[in-house]
């Protein structure tokens, strides 16, 4: 029997109009989802909105009401177009001041450096009112927690050290495991198999993934659930009816 | 003086666990944004959600109502987790029916092969009752339009191949244009600049992307405008501000 549990969830807001114009390819969805799951935390949505105040403030509004967490990347520089603080702030109607401790980061990591730090960078000492830092080991300038709000850098390896520094320290439940099993098989053929086989499992869901490789087809079909011995005999069982249909199953996928 | 038009605007509903959990990278962002503004349309909102009926009609039902025109990647495949065609009738509040040139397609295509067209490759003749076909060059199984909405693959290349079919008959306005300007700058210093540069040429947005590469700090400023020439005279006032700040203003960007 699978333990019920509270599923912890959190939704992921990307800030940016580099992503919205095709320009730049966001690499933070995979890497906050593979870090939420590692924490027992499930990422249940992500949204793309434009450098705009009142849609990041209606975004945020919306997901910290449906969601345990919510993580926010992108917008938190220097310039003008950094605008994520102030929206943050307006989303919980509180007024933005400088946090002292972000300031001390800032003159620490700015001094004898050429321009010190000037208005611009001290910009990046705005925090929400009543908002605590989220360590920032990579480039100086913190990340910022507010309520169940955490904002982080948009550069993927800045928001890696600012997620590496959250590592345990969120709630969460149990992690959601997978197994991957592949076949040189087109999905259609073995559809029946599948869905009888999650069936069969209660507590489980399989996913297809077709796709084309060296010439031939084949698919991987990745086994979630939080019970990880389920997991494992749902991969076994998966892998012998593959077997009894004439295809050979490929432990962890293709 | 900027010419005042309808700006259109489209939503992506990216559908699938695979990536919410991490295990895949996005590439339809991206694709469809860059398309999408070829075609004069403005990519103003992405939202990832589940492989859940309810949650992408709901997110459907939203976004049609707020966009020209919403586009969905993913599950229309053959198997069980493919749910993409019922939610969206369910959102439309039409019942699924076999469409019967998508049938004669999939016919076509599937004669001769091993299996032939099966129960589970039917499914993929499944559209809501009224929907209209978008042609698949690539693998036989069409994409779906019903309403404003168009159901697309979620293989990369296939939902590229339905974007080529699609090129041209959309109604859409101005294309945004981008102009790039790089410099061996840290953001922060020319923070001011930019605010500046912005200000004085209504009709435009500058983004501003630090980056740190081969061991030293850059930036690109991105101009974006509906007016082409408004966008390059920009970036022309950009570059010659740079330089008078002492650096060098790359054209195209670093």
């Amino acid at each position: 029997m699978v333990e019920q549990s509270k599923v912890w969830t959190a939704a992921l807001v990307v800030i940016g109009d580099e992503i919205l114009s095709g320009r730049t390819q966001d690499k933070n969805v995979a890497q906050v989802a593979t870090w939420l799951n590692d924490q027992g935390i499930r990422l249940a949505e992500v949204r793309v909105v434009p450098d705009e105040t009142s849609r990041i403030a209606h975004t945020v509004n919306e997901l910290r009401a449906a969601h345990d967490y919510v993580f926010t990347t992108g917008g938190i520089g220097p310039t003008h177009d950094d605008i994520t603080v102030d929206a943050i702030a307006a989303a919980f109607g509180v007024p933005v001041v400088v946090h002292p401790e972000a300031r001390r980061i800032l003159e620490d990591y700015y001094r004898g450096r050429p321009g010190g730090l000037s208005d611009a960078r001290l910009r990046m000492a705005r925090v929400p009112e009543g908002a605590e830092l989220i360590p920032n080991p990579t480039s100086g300038a913190p990340g910022v927690r507010m309520g169940n709000v955490y904002i982080m850098a948009g550069v993927p390896y800045i928001a890696a050290s600012m997620l590496e520094a959250l590592t345990g320290k969120l709630q969460g439940g149990r992690p959601m495991v997978s197994v991957t099993v592949g076949a040189r098989a087109p999905e259609s053929d073995v559809a029946d198999l599948l869905r009888e086989t999650e069936q069969a499992h209660p507590g489980v869901a399989i996913g297809s993934y077709p796709f084309f490789k060296d010439g031939r087809y084949g698919s991987n079909f990745v086994i979630r659930s939080e019970d990880a011995e389920l997991a494992r005999l749902t991969g076994n069982d998966l892998a012998e009816r593959l077997r009894d249909a004439g295809y050979e199953p490929i432990e962890g996928g293709l």
